[in-house]
């Protein structure tokens, strides 16, 4: 499935692009840059059995082990910068550059952590306008009729016939929490967002596993079209 | 109000700022772009007395006749690229780059004509992240407690100390369409967008004016959030 190597780019447009990525790290710039934000409900007594938190997901990366090496370097594992929401699940200091269609970059896309089994990329649709993709809607591993990309690591570049999407808004539930609002997986619900910026997001699909906590996960387009930062009361409603 | 010149940027600065674009321009880059889209909902019989548009504002200028003439020479005239749907408002031809205070700079923001009696920039907040702009949500004109920028263009650059905005959602309405959604000037809608990414928008602004035609205004963040281009149906609701 997937292409490693130079295969959509010649060497000195690699290099080109690499100079590139260069001096905008030692002029301290990246481009659209996104805010992580986060933001729990309070809980109620008689209320959910979990507080509602939502969390902006910027882009990122998952990457197999073989993609991880091939980037970083032989023998490469992924280190922990931070703990992410979910137990087990990180974003690593691992980053990558990612170049589109057009030859634009974004430089600077963290891997979020463990390894998986594939390789993907998930962006917002402004990172894919500007990248020249048409990203596809799409719950992780997804991957049929997705475009590919060229990802620049500090160790070597790869090429991917599939794997970029925007995700699909969802919400990542146990069995309390399926039970409290009566659905199951690969329903959906809606996520009331009050504040200046208030909106209510549609088809927010529920997403089980035994040993998740709730969380909402959003891209940085819908968290910056309803200010998250500036909600004054969060609502998953049937 | 505004500071001409190049009050916070040194001469130095400017030229580096400068030469940048100019190879950016040279190689076809620009930063996070936005699509420009339009969805216009069928009118129904006894339904509303106007078809319901919604459109996207990309990032964009509004300037003063002095102003455009610090930015592209004396005498300067803003020339029409394309109508827009409000009629005598216009996409102009001339194009301004924003420096943020992080001296990240956005260029090619075009200038909607025809001037007006204040200079303001819109922007997203995706756009107010990448230049390290904390935007206030604004109708526009109202400029109090806003930011300021430094712009340049092709033959002079200037400083505002306010009109950085994002603009407020909002409505643009006539009477017949204030009469048929019983509301009047400044009250709020909300707007229904069915699809993919469906949401509905709280907080649509009415904005009266006798000779506008019924037209939404949403920025490229809620733009992308919704896909305004994939939606099936669109609703103002009171």
């Amino acid at each position: 499935m997937v292409a490693e190597g130079s295969r959509t780019l010649k060497r000195a447009e690699v290099e080109a692009l690499v100079r590139e990525v260069l001096t905008a790290r030692l002029r301290g710039e990246q481009p659209p840059a996104s805010r992580e934000r986060h933001a729990a409900a309070p809980r109620t007594p008689g209320g959910p059995p979990n507080p509602l938190v939502v969390n902006v997901s910027a882009r990122h990366m998952h990457v197999t082990p073989e993609h991880l090496e091939v980037l970083f370097g032989k023998g490469a594992k992924l280190t922990k910068l931070k703990d992410l929401y979910q137990q087990g699940e990180f974003a690593s200091e691992q980053r990558v550059t990612i170049v589109g269609p057009r030859q634009r970059i974004i430089p600077d896309v963290r891997i979020l952590g463990p390894t998986r089994n594939y390789t993907q990329i998930e962006l917002s649709y402004t990172d894919g306008v500007y990248l020249g993709l048409d990203l596809p809607l799409r719950i992780s591993g997804n991957h049929e009729d997705t475009p590919g990309c060229t990802i620049m690591g500090p160790k070597g570049a790869l090429t991917i016939d599939k794997g970029v999407i925007r995700a699909e808004r969802h919400v990542h539930m146990s069995n309390d929490d399926m039970a409290y609002y009566g659905v199951k997986d690969g329903d959906y619900l809606k996520l009331k967002i009050d504040g200046p910026c208030g909106l209510l997001f549609d088809r927010v699909k529920v997403r089980f596993h035994p040993k998740v906590v709730l969380e909402v996960h959003i891209d940085t387009d819908e968290g910056n079209a309803c200010d998250l930062e500036s909600a004054t009361h969060m609502e998953l409603i049937k």
